[in-house]
């Protein structure tokens, strides 16, 4: 088992926090001069990681709001895998941009050298691979369930990252943490309620099967892009992104090539795009490397916590931008949500 | 709404897990003799509390069972204020039958007598006068909600329990006690949401402001029997229950003068009442002494998750009697209260 062999390489590349609490645990030995600096370098790693999990909440947040104002202004004919393409170019692009400017500041080290080994590259078309596979599987679930019911069903996904973060990454969560994650699950869904709901619960047998080998394979490929990052702390972030976004951009292409081959060829690639298409393509790219930094200096834990909350702010948002009502299950769903986030937090104190 | 009205005055009241944590957490003072009877006590004391519980949940269950059978089975003009009379005077005579066999077998102390002290027995009339004027409340409040949408809002008092057992009986809860409380209440209000449940949200401030007013009432009446039952613990239940029915007879015998005295000279007192309306009578009865019962043997908090277990256990009950079905919001809602639950009791052990 590869991911076995990442994460042992890994050891100790945990969470801030945990940092936090063993220094506060372990009696401090060694000058104090040593643990001033552990102490500053806590407090700076906590810091990037409130950042990048503070983007990623609401770049994930404007993204649903994009896809309702998108919807609104009426329907947009562009074919989705060349969108999808175009978003791995770009994160590419933002990666060697961000590469190029560390660069000409910090000189090429063998951290932020784009040149690599095959030995680390191989593992890296593996998300890219079982999102793929996703993809295409979300073609034919659609035959047993409906949009708004796939949304529901969706949130299994949250169960099954917290179930493969601990199989894979072997990290613990304390029982309240488990607890919490499904809270957080029953609460997102709650939230999600609405009149057409229960139909979700005559799904028939196959269709609860494929949106669990979905919500497995979507959580596997969140945590193993997060064993790939954590294998090398010291790695530049920006050259682990751009090895997984070449990849990306690999199977975009047969995605293209596969499904959407002629109408690229008779209608053009960019066919049907317009303002709100670049404004999503961008903003799903700034996402994407949000994610990645979620994933290297926080982990899929906070990934998940991080989307969740953004989905009931969105909901929140889109009360102002459009007039939308909250419901009673919304408020119920947050609530729940709100004790979730909560009890993760002092789970994590009584670990 | 009418059967509810019953049901409302028997709601509310706990304690001996506490008992068992504060021997635990004290440090045990006295002979080890002392600490063995302690402990055996202990045992006998959780198995009587396990007990009242059980019948409380399971009365409380076949209590909305015999409601919707009721509803079933067609309208009965009964009077409302002769069937609350005729419980009251049901429980005072099951407590006087039980008093009688304990005065054959262990004859009469000072613990078991049924006469009283001013001192002791002023404080009786309390409860009844607060559900009283909580009844009264509850025929203006449906000028403001509707019935489901009342429901809804009764569960309110979860938390005004929760607040006041807190407050009243400076019994504290642990953080912990506390969050699983919360979700107590999300839970229930999550299982019982339908199609217009959101009407509840258009509830104007005088309508939320009186279900406030009679969530705090009734859970103000039921930990004022709680510390009413529990101020003299070697007193027997059974005197305590008698005097608290009495006074239940006395104030239900006023609300028949003002309400309902037409109906009963011109009708009379049985007029309309059938063995569904029998059978009611007696679950009330019994379910009005389990709820003394746990109030005596444990406490308010203990209640309040029997009545909500118990709440989604006639759900799933009515599924195989009435062919119910099941929504997906009863299961979300049903598994909070589970988390809900697990967390009250871990809450307990870390307290």
């Amino acid at each position: 088992m590869e991911y076995r062999r990442i994460k042992d390489q890994d050891k100790d590349g945990d969470a801030v926090p945990d940092d936090l609490e063993s220094l506060r645990g372990k009696p401090h030995s060694g000058s104090p001069k040593n643990v001033v600096a552990l102490g500053g370098s806590s407090a700076s790693t906590w810091k990037r990681k409130s950042i990048v999990t503070l983007a990623l909440t609401i770049l994930t947040s404007s993204q649903a709001i994009l896809i309702v104002w998108s919807k609104r202004a009426g329907k947009y004919e562009y074919s989705v895998t060349t969108a999808n393409f175009l978003v791995e170019a770009l994160k590419c692009t933002l990666s060697l941009a961000a590469l190029a400017r560390i660069w000409r500041s910090e000189g090429v080290t063998d951290d932020n050298r784009l040149s690599t080994t095959w030995d680390e590259v191989s593992v890296y078309p593996i998300p890219a691979a079982l999102y793929l596979i996703k993809n295409l599987l979300q073609y034919y679930i659609f035959a047993y369930v409906d949009a708004p019911g796939y949304q529901i069903l969706k949130n299994l996904n949250i169960i099954s990252t917290g179930v493969l973060y601990r199989i894979i990454l072997k990290k613990r969560l304390s029982e309240i943490q488990w607890t919490a994650f499904i809270l957080l699950c029953a609460g997102c869904t709650t939230a999600q309620l609405n009149s057409n709901s229960d139909r979700v619960l005559q799904t028939p047998f196959t269709g609860w099967l494929m949106a669990i080998v979905m919500a497995l394979l979507s959580g596997f490929a969140g945590v193993y892009t997060e064993a790939i990052i954590k294998k090398r702390p010291s790695r530049n972030i920006n050259v682990q992104n751009f090895w997984l976004y070449v990849f990306g951009m690999a199977f975009n292409a047969i995605a293209i090539l596969v499904q959407d081959f002629d109408a690229v060829i008779n209608k053009g690639f960019f066919h049907g795009y317009s303002l709100i298409t670049v404004l999503m393509i961008v903003n799903h790219a700034l996402s994407g490397i949000a994610v990645s930094m979620v994933m290297k200096y926080a982990d899929n834990i906070v990934k998940v916590y991080s989307t969740s909350v953004a989905m009931l702010l969105t909901a929140i948002v889109s009360v102002f931008l459009f007039g939308f009502h909250l419901s009673l299950a919304f408020f119920l769903g947050s609530t729940v949500v709100s004790v979730s986030v909560y009890l993760h937090s002092i789970g994590k104190l009584q670990r």
